[in-house]
C-alpha cells in the first residue's frame, strides 16, 4: 500500500502527543472515534496509522507526531489531498503541518509547472542571473499610465511585468483594454530591444469567466498570467496550468491566515512552496523575511528548497520573494537565494527618483555586477 | 461613493494603531507606501479610508480600526472582494477581520442561496423544529452498506443525510455508482414514509470534472450537493449554486487556520457565516462550541445571527452546529440554537448500540419533544 506520510508539529509532549496522533489519523480519514465499531478492512487500509511520536527539537512540551494515509484517499487530486492533511484538523489548535513525503504514483497524476525555471529562462533567454519582476500599478490610474510602466520596464531590459492583484476592471471591455494596451507596450519594447520580455495580466474573475479572460490574454499575445489561488481556487490553478500551458505565477493573497500562529497552520515551505508547484505555479511569490511581513529566513530557505529541489519528476519552478525589496536589499539577497530566483520588486522600482526605464536598468545593473549573465535568443 | 466598510481588531494600541490603519489602508488597495506620488484621484477614490481608530473593549493593548473601500475595488466578485478585505494582510500579523458593512450595491450581485432556510423546510415539509442531518461514513464501507445508511436515516424520519467529506472515489465509476445507491435507498425510503429525506453527495473533483458529477446527482434525483469550499474554491460554490439552485450545505474542511490564532485572520462569523451566505450555502456548517473544536459559544452565535438575521434580499440560511454532538446534547443545543438549526450528528447517530433507523428515530423524538412539529406535504 503506497502511502503519504505527513509531520505535524502539536503543542503537546509527547506523552500526551501519542493519543493526540491517533486522534488525528481517525478524524482525517473515518472521522470517527477509535472506539467504533469498524471493519477490519477499514481498519487496515483507511484509518490514517501512527508512524512515530517524538520530542520536537527545541521545542520543549511540544512533538512532531508522523502519520500515514493510505495515497488513495488523495484520489490522486489536490481538493481531496487538502482534506486528508489539513482538512478537519485545521480547525483544531496546536496542529501544523510542517513537512509531507509524497510517493510517486501521488506525484505522476500532476504535471506540475508547464514551463519550470528552465522553460521561463528559454522563452526570456536569459540565463546565469535572477530573474527581474516589478508590479503594474496603482489602481486607478488610467490604462495608458499603467501600460507605459510596462512598456519602460520592457525597454529598460527588465523579465517579467506583472499586474497589481488589486488591479480590478469595472468590465470584462476594461480588462481587454488594459491588457491589450500593456501587452502592446512589452510588445513594442521588446521589439526594440530584442528581448522577450514577459507580460503576465492579472486573472481573478468569477469562475465561469475566467477561461475568457486566460485566452483573451493568450490572444493578445501575452504567455502566462498572475493568479491568486487562494482566492479563485489552487485547483483552478492546476486545471488553467494544464489546459493553456500557461507561464503560471502564484500570488500568495489571502493565503496569511496559514502561518500566523506558528503553532498552528501548514508552514510557508509546504503552502507556498510544494503545493504551489504541485499546482503548476512556475513562479510563487511570498514575502521575504526582512521585509515588511514575518516570514523567517529559514522558511524562505524551506520554501525554495521545495520550489526548486528535485521532486519526481515536477520541473522546478521560481521562488520570487517580494514585499518592501529595495535597490539596497540586492546584495544580500543575491547572497540568500541565488541565480535561479524571480526578484520582484515593486514601490521601489516605480519610486519618483527616476523613470521606470532607468530605475529597470540601475536594478539590473547591480543584478549583473553580481552574476555572469548570459544572454540567448529568446524562444 | 459606496463603500465597503471593515473593522480590524489589531494587536497595537490606539497610539500606535493610528499609522497600522493607514498602513493596511495603502496595503490593501495600491500597495504602495504613503508617501508614495499618487495621483488625487488615486488617492481620493482607490486608497482606503480610516474612519476610525478605537481602543478594544476589555482587550488592553489592542484597537479596533474601522477602514472603508471603495465598492467599485470589489469587483462585485468574491475572489476580488476577499483581496480587497483580506488579500495581503492576511500574510501580517495581529490583525483579524471582525466585522463588515457591505452597501445594496455589492449584496445585489450575490444571489446568494437558492432556497435559503424557507426554501429547505418547503422542500422538505417541515416545518417547527430544527432539522436532523447525518454523515454517510466511513469511507472504505462497501457502497452498499453506505446506501443502508442513508436510507435508514430517511426511513428513521431524518431530513438531511450528507456523504462524509472524507468518501472518495478511485473513478468517476465508482463515484456514480455510490451516488445512485445511496439516492435509490432514500427515494425507496421516501416512497414508504411520504416524506422527503433529502441526499447530499460530497463533490470534491478536479475543477473541470465539478458540473459533470452535480450533474449526475441531479439526473438521479438529488436535490443538493456537500461542498468544500475552501479545498474546491468558493467561488466555484457561488457558481454552482447559481447556475444549479442547488441546496447547497457548506462544509469548512480546510479552513481552521483562519480561526486559531484570536488575534489575527477572520472570524468564524464572518468566514462561515456572512461569506457562506453571500456564496450560496442554504445550511453551512460549522463546529459546536462544547464539542471536539474549539469554537465559543459567542462565536457560534455570531455565526448563526450573519446566516439566519436580515441581509439586504439574500435569504437566510441555516447554521448547522456539529463534531462529536451527543444525544445528551440536544436540549442545550435546542436552547442555544432555536428552531431554524440543522443539527449534524455524525458518529453519535451511527454507534453500535442501535440500528440508524432507530438512532435516527430517537434524536427526532427527543426533537419533538421540544418544539412543536408542524408536516406538510413536501414540495
Amino acid at each position: 500500500m503506497e502511502t503519504i506520510s505527513a509531520d505535524y508539529l502539536v503543542s503537546r509532549p509527547p506523552a500526551e502527543a501519542k493519543a493526540l496522533a491517533r486522534y488525528v489519523a481517525y478524524e482525517q480519514t473515518v472521522e470517527l472515534p477509535e472506539d467504533a465499531a469498524l471493519p477490519q478492512n477499514v481498519r487496515d487500509e483507511i484509518v490514517g496509522q501512527v508512524d512515530a511520536v517524538e520530542p520536537a527539537p527545541g521545542q520543549p512540551g511540544a512533538s512532531v507526531i508522523t502519520l500515514s494515509f493510505n495515497v488513495r484517499l488523495s484520489g490522486l487530486r489536490l481538493a481531496q489531498f487538502l482534506n486528508l492533511v489539513y482538512g478537519n484538523i485545521s480547525i483544531q489548535k496546536g496542529i501544523r503541518l510542517i513537512d509531507l513525503r509524497l510517493p510517486d504514483s501521488f506525484l505522476k497524476a500532476f504535471p506540475g509547472p508547464a514551463h519550470g525555471m528552465q522553460g521561463v529562462r528559454k522563452i526570456l533567454g536569459v540565463e546565469g542571473r535572477p530573474l527581474l519582476a516589478t508590479a503594474i500599478k496603482p489602481m486607478g490610474a488610467p490604462h495608458k499610465v499603467l501600460a507605459d510602466i510596462a512598456g519602460q520596464f520592457a525597454l529598460g531590459g527588465g523579465d517579467i511585468v506583472k499586474d497589481d492583484q488589486n488591479l480590478v476592471d469595472d468590465s470584462e471591455d476594461a480588462f481587454r483594454d488594459r491588457v491589450a494596451l500593456c501587452q502592446e507596450a512589452v510588445a513594442k519594447a521588446n521589439a526594440k530591444t530584442g528581448r522577450s520580455t514577459l507580460y503576465l495580466p492579472i486573472v481573478t474573475a468569477r469562475q465561469e469567466d475566467v477561461e475568457a479572460r486566460v485566452a483573451f490574454a493568450l490572444e493578445q499575445g501575452a504567455r502566462g498570467i498572475l493568479f491568486c489561488p487562494f482566492l479563485s481556487g489552487i485547483d483552478a490553478m492546476r486545471h488553467l496550468s494544464a489546459k493553456y500551458k500557461l507561464v503560471m505565477m502564484s500570488h500568495p493573497s489571502f493565503s496569511g491566515a496559514f502561518f500566523s500562529d506558528s503553532r498552528h497552520g501548514v508552514t510557508p515551505g509546504i503552502l507556498l512552496g510544494s503545493l504551489m508547484r504541485l499546482a503548476g505555479a512556475d513562479v510563487s511569490i511570498f514575502p521575504n523575511f526582512g521585509g515588511r511581513f514575518s516570514f523567517t529566513r529559514e522558511e524562505c530557505m524551506d520554501l525554495s528548497r521545495r520550489l526548486r529541489g528535485p521532486w519526481g519528476r515536477l520541473k522546478p519552478s521560481f521562488p520570487s520573494p517580494a514585499g518592501g525589496m529595495r535597490f539596497e536589499s540586492l546584495p544580500s539577497m543575491s547572497e540568500d537565494y541565488g541565480e535561479d530566483t524571480v526578484f520582484l520588486i515593486g514601490g521601489a522600482l516605480l519610486g519618483k527618483e527616476r523613470t521606470v526605464e532607468k530605475s529597470t536598468r540601475a536594478f539590473l545593473d547591480q543584478i549583473r555586477s553580481r552574476f555572469q549573465e548570459t544572454l540567448c535568443k529568446p524562444a
